[in-house]
């Protein structure tokens, strides 16, 4: 259970802050569907307001990257932080995005191959090769 | 410092599994660059056999993500569990396998965000939407 | 479910370490409840015994910060470790010492913001400014 | 060493993205002092704008918590997180702010009781008491 | 729920790679039991078989330490990870190889006390003395 | 640099509860080296009595797990926590309690491994099975 209430349809459409935010989500989605975090987040609608504008300004306008490629991102960063919520909401995204079982299967891998050579790192404690900074000049 | 010592290559000549491996890196990468991490792991032969069989088998070999996209998965992850080195060494990577300045800046972006959701959602202890869980069928 | 038993009332008379601290968990609180981390640690009388003699020397008497805060800064370490737990269990004690809706919201955008910018910094690996080491001297 | 190049004042000034960004932190802050982070985010203008208006929106406005508060959990998070230059930086931000030596050996040991007991209730798996959910009524 | 189908024995039957790992599972382990994380990496069958391989490889062979004290740094590093399934099944591995519940119980107070002063070091940012340095010398 | 000033023994002398827990690691540890981490918490003297009493009372003392085993422990957390002085530290204080090179290697490839697959485990989000849960009973 979550430790904020979940707003309902009805409670948001008494607080413009929240319409607003939850009809901007469904236009921008083309979706009624509203999950989770947006109806937790709405128990503090600066919170919500200001979440939701960062999360549209960055992942619902086109990029340098494609929209599979950072929920992948998106995917990874969440899993290394723990967030089950976030690795089932971005995989279900990936998967709408055209992500296939091969590239999920991959992903997979190296996202475990990357914990992995992290943590031997970090136990070996291996000094940062001066051919991997920025402005590196071989002599 | 590293915790342990970092071979040179005249230790790797004296040890077969250790000059096995460096030789087949320089083969493999095209490169006669050994980084530190080779260099750490080769006190114990073994378990550098071991590791960069794991990485040659998934970075080496082609699959359904191109070598560009699996090394900024690799830095999102790197990032999430604060591997200093592995954060300079697959941006070094990424940007060989011709991840542009946009491209980085956008994946900067993106992980920023992860790392700011993954938190709220936590904080919030958001239940999973059934629509998310695979296999959903809506009623 | 737990990797150990919850020793119940029952349980806990029978054991006089296990005894000795529930009683003082009672009276330190006022109030009868024991919450479940009590309960599994009391499985290891010694490591229960030890882990409430820090929490209490800590969080029940008073200090140079008021206890309000101090269970803000617990949500904040928790959340950042993602103990579902400690969450719920902290949200709750700081919400019962005093925390408004608004002190709550706020702290869920610091949280956020937190952890987006530490992100960002160990993806960059900003080196530190010596502005912010201690004792630094403008020249 | 980053993972970018720190962007100087001379360059801030070529670009009226980052220049206007630089210009409104040194009149928020009322100081003349860029920091690292920054300059490194100045590699990318839309990225540093995106971020500092984050940060302006939350940090340096008025709201339900003091500034000297906000900051210690600004630690509390970059700490867990591992984030070397944040908990420097924050560190000498929550001293700017007030925060007493008293205050900062009291967060000090908060932040260290909070790991020790998130990492033993993840080690025991303890199941969320009823009470601390949100609606819990007593029967 | 799984982000993933979980594969069951009727499935495997179907695959070869997948049919050959899960008979070799069972072999090693003198086990019929075949555990969720299998089930589900098997909707890769390559990533099911390097996964399988890698744990296979170390965890199944002897070594210089014995099993029972590789379960339970196994469970540390899950612990500090927060993987709720991996706390679980290890914590059970490492009863079968002959945990007891005093070795259980210290367990948990040493990765507790870890954890703590990790969280204070970080928050100090105490340098590394020289001292813990390999090849130190004192002068 | 750290985050706070390192106690010199001069000013040590100066305060009694210091003092007396600067003695007591030199007559517990045998030895004249007092370590970062103490001049550090020192800034704070009852932080600094509170946190040396915590790791007196569980790793200079007989228990279930000898002393090489209960530092292994340690480093698998440390590195996890991706605490870098810890790392040091209790790699020289599992090498001083008689850890081999064997073992050493042998505890880099057991945490690499168990990194690898919390985070597959995490990206799939395996439920739990109930075999693994104290007191299943099969039918």
């Amino acid at each position: 259970m979550a430790t904020t209430r979940l707003i309902t349809d009805a409670e948001a459409e008494a607080d413009p802050v929240v319409k607003a935010v939850f009809d901007d989500i469904r236009t921008t989605r083309e979706s009624d569907f509203i999950n989770n975090i947006w109806r937790a987040l709405a128990t503090d609608p600066a919170g919500l307001e200001r979440t939701w504008n960062s999360v549209k300004s960055l992942m619902a306008v086109p990029g340098a990257l494609d929209a599979k490629t950072r929920e992948m991102i998106y995917i990874a960063v969440s899993v290394a932080n723990g967030c089950s919520y976030c690795v089932h909401s971005h995989t279900a995204a990936a998967r709408a995005r055209g992500m296939s079982d091969e590239e999920h299967g991959e992903l997979m891998q190296v996202i475990g191959l990357a914990a992995q050579t992290n943590h031997l790192v970090t136990a070996l404690q291996v000094p940062v090769d001066p051919e991997f900074e920025v402005g590196f000049q071989p002599t």
